[in-house]
């Protein structure tokens, strides 16, 4: 903050760097709009406003033809691995939306690599002209008892994350683990503290009344899992930041803006966030240029729209005196957009650089050089082969009655649902017509090769298999199918390609994207992985699965964190008892 | 935070210590006032809103009798020094107006004392229902070079003082100071950032375009000294929290909050506090719960006037989880009060006790026993003399010219004018007609024993001599009179009570106010004190003192910090040049 170019810029003696003029600032301390333009000294903003005193011969002048001068915008709650974008990719991806930080706890690359990739993955990021802000993981894996990670967290790498100066609080505190005092947890809570940080809740949506209070009262600042009005207005009064998900498969701003809309409330603590968006929808839909957009049509006012992905973010990690404004001192992020009766974002600057201009990056950002450790992380002790995709059956067995998990669209919450198979050659049969297949979660870390066997129902698989790395909280392969083969044919696959998403029909690879980045990314470029991933999803649709995101929604049936039911590598768990389950209720 | 007590509290497994049923919850995140209550466990809020869950037999419960339960206020900028009260005594005092936290720097301790004064103040007044924020002084004193303090502050004195916990910011940041890149506030400046706290201003009212532009660059958060609407909106758009001053000298009140009233700018940046309040105000008018009224004349609505001097004041020192609002995990600090119509502070809970009840308070506070660096601070070498006090002149002078510091009233500037004295017995004589008086500043330290002299006009006194060891920012005897003898007869009594404000006549102590402690406070009862002050500035005024308040006036005299003239032990100085002058002009 005391960059003696910035004072001097900014007191009229040196010229900007950069000067964007003949704009309308967007206000979002005092909610105005009035023209004006932004003075830019290195990487910060040096003067709002009237900036025509500090241009001089070599500053580069923009005119923003009476466009609006908007905040960059601030994802406060995301995580970026959801897209398979490696950090450089995902920051071009987002940069041409407008967004110019995120803050994540790159959970998933800390569960398969630990707390020296996710230090890594922030050392790529800070690279890049987004500001990757870190939340740090409260822990890692979700459930270390039903499930095997590659990277393990607890308090006390907690307490080594939180010295990283762009550690900015702590992720994903579990509402349960903390109104029955997790004993770990509460170490981390109070490390945070202790390190001025803030904590990030995630709570159940259906946390209200007693139980939202004594979780509030640990001292949460943000929660990002509210899903009804009512919950919003609950959240809002105990003094939370509410951040309203619209990601790929939470859509919570409608109902919950109606806290404001209907309600009445005041916006200061309202904010939105994507939590989940994959690629697809990143470069389909957008990103926080799409969430205004979304706002705006609930509902909202434009400056409100604005300060929801900007201000009203950033205050509950105390980082408002650095981004989240235009304001002498904040990092020089600023859009230029029209205004809110046809919002879009025309050109973005990122710490004092324009980046982008009409949605198309002004140069790629270059691909750094990842360390050893984000390779070849996919250890299986051996090919698999159909046996192993099977549960094992007594020799006489006929039918067996088994518990398969129920996968929803839309909502990550499972429930169970109990049918009858055959048993054929020894091995338990999928049933096509009522939609009962068998999923597979492998272990892929070199830990115990172990496999974790159940069944499923909602995926309508007719034929073929899909399987992924991608499987919360332990990013193990998780493989569904209607055939033992095509599923152990898709699995070594995916060992070959060193983890991605891939489908098999009839013992052939029909579709595939590779991941070779710690099994969850990649460095092509945004828009390859979306076709590519747009071109599997239908690959899905064409073999029966009604889910609109097969591959994202199988990426939940693995968290043992969210009820009631998953499949880990240690076979079928039951999320409330925390606890293995048979998923064979009886042999005939 | 993590007090399990609390949470079995909020859970409903165990019964709150207190209760507060029937109120009306006046809630500053939302904006909305609703009926409610209040459960309280130990010194944090449990509940807010509808409480009966966490009531049981051992439970205190207060019927609120529909009353609105507002969050306890906060004065975010003050000196409590300034009302000559003993931490203890000026917690009662401020709690019984619904005053549960303050923000000081505890600079006037400082002064005296140095760093270890000040901590031990801090750690009395831990000892009080008041939270004392502590907002480490930025340097003490002001000026070195021309004036002589008995502490010392400078950047090494603040690294180790921000590791307190209580530390919460860095206070009286000189605009001046930060725009000329002064080296040890620099460094000042760079460990609050280090250690993650906030940094607020004292940035000359007339800063304004670019020089405000570099100042607010340094990552400034708050701002005390804006005069103007103008400057408010300018201010406010700058991202700068806009602490209104409403105290006994400062009132900006009326012409800032314009920017929300008149020019209609968002209020969440617009915080009240007093700065300076003296005890005669304190008792007489009210500390926040008159800022409130005052908010209210000048129609802002209930609802922002008590944003004003809660969440909006502390979320710019980051203490919106700990105070400022309702929520759970909070301070249990809530005022009982009527509504807007007819406002004022019926009860107060601090740290979950009722410490209130219609202005009295429901038992005193102990007074601690001080340590003995807080007693016997006044270190003259001697008595002192007529002779002391004048300024020595050619012997056969018969006429001087002299420059005299002019004193305003509600405005701490001061200007000069130059007037003729005759010299009479080799000593230059006060000229009472034209109200050109002599002024005295006498080192009390130990430190070099100088006396100052120069010569002042706007104190109107006709006879006698008035003198106070509060003498900003130094703390030495200051003394203006229009007879030496009376001069040297108020500074020796003053040494005798070491410390104190007096008035003598014809040789005679006419009236006093002992300050033993530190030569600036009392453990005597706040109404006592202002009694006593409120004769004392009588007793000026009798003199021919035109001024409201002589004596906090006078200690604005010797403070080498404001524009543009100052008395010091050192001698007359002009602030600009940072230098001793000469008081005499010319001798005939």
């Amino acid at each position: 903050m005391l960059d003696p170019h910035l004072m001097r810029v900014a007191l009229g003696e040196r010229p900007a760097d950069l000067a964007i003029v003949n704009g309308k600032i967007v206000n979002v301390y005092t909610r105005e709009i009035y023209p004006g333009g932004v003075a830019v000294a290195g990487e910060r903003i040096a003067a709002v406003g009237d900036v025509a005193y500090a241009i001089g011969e070599r500053t580069t002048v923009i005119d923003a033809g009476g466009r609006c001068l908007v905040p960059g915008f601030v994802d406060a709650h995301t995580h970026p691995e959801d897209t398979h974008l490696s950090p450089a990719r995902y920051a071009e991806a987002v940069l041409v939306r407008g967004t110019t930080s995120v803050m994540t706890d790159y959970h998933e690359i800390g569960v398969v690599g630990g707390p020296t990739a996710i230090e890594a993955a922030l050392d790529e990021a800070a690279q890049t002209p987004l500001k990757v802000y870190f939340v740090v993981p409260s822990h890692i894996p979700f459930n270390p008892e039903v499930e095997t990670s590659g990277g393990v967290m607890d308090s006390s790498h907690v307490e080594t994350a939180l010295r990283r100066p762009d550690a900015v609080g702590l992720s994903e505190v579990i509402g349960k683990l903390v109104v029955e005092q997790y004993p770990d947890l509460l170490r981390s809570i109070a490390a945070t503290h202790c390190a001025r940080r803030t904590l990030h809740g995630h709570g159940p949506p259906d946390m209200r009344g007693p139980r939202l209070n004594a979780y509030v009262s640990a001292g949460i600042a943000s929660e990002h899992q509210t899903l009804t009005a009512d919950s919003a207005v609950e959240r809002l009064r105990a003094g939370l930041n509410v951040m309203m998900r619209e990601g790929t498969l939470a859509k919570n701003l409608g109902p919950c803006s109606k806290a404001a809309t209907e309600y009445g409330l005041a916006t200061r603590n309202l904010s939105v966030v994507t939590d989940d968006l994959d690629v697809v929808d990143l470069v389909t839909v957008g990103h926080m240029d799409h969430v205004v957009l979304r706002a705006l049509e609930e509902g909202l006012d434009f400056l409100t729209a604005i300060q929801m992905v900007t201000l009203n973010a950033v205050a509950s990690y105390r980082l408002d005196l650095e981004i989240g404004g235009l304001a002498p001192g904040r990092y020089a992020d600023i859009n230029l957009t029209t205004d809110g009766s046809d919002f879009r974002v025309e050109a973005t600057v990122a710490r004092g650089r324009v980046v982008a201009w009409n949605g198309r990056l002004v140069a790629p950002l270059p691909l750094p050089r990842h360390p050893e450790s984000f390779l070849r992380t996919l250890r299986l002790p051996r090919p698999l082969c159909a046996d192993d995709m099977a549960l094992p059956v007594p020799g006489a067995a006929r039918r067996v009655r088994v518990r398969a998990v129920k996968v929803l669209e839309h909502i990550r919450l499972t429930s169970a649902v109990e049918a009858d198979l055959p048993v054929e050659g020894g091995r338990i049969q999928a049933d096509t017509a009522r939609d009962i297949l068998p999923v597979c979660v492998i272990e892929r870390h070199g830990v115990t090769g172990g496999v974790g066997r159940g069944f499923v129902t909602g995926y309508g698989l007719r034929g073929g298999a899909i399987a992924s790395t991608i499987a919360h909280d332990n990013h193990n392969i998780v493989v569904i199918g209607t055939a033992y083969a095509d599923m152990a044919a898709a699995a070594n696959h995916l060992a070959r390609l060193q983890g991605g998403l891939c489908i098999v029909r009839d013992g052939r690879v029909i579709g595939d994207l590779a991941l070779p980045i710690l099994g969850l990314l990649t460095d092509e470029d945004a828009h390859t992985v979306a076709a590519t991933e747009q071109r599997l999803n239908e690959l899905a649709h064409a073999l029966g699965c009604p889910l609109r995101r097969p591959f994202m929604l199988m990426s939940f049936l693995t968290l043992a964190g969210i009820p009631e039911w998953a499949i880990t590598d240690k076979g079928l768990v039951s999320v409330e008892g925390a606890r293995v389950v048979d998923a064979v209720v009886s042999v005939d």
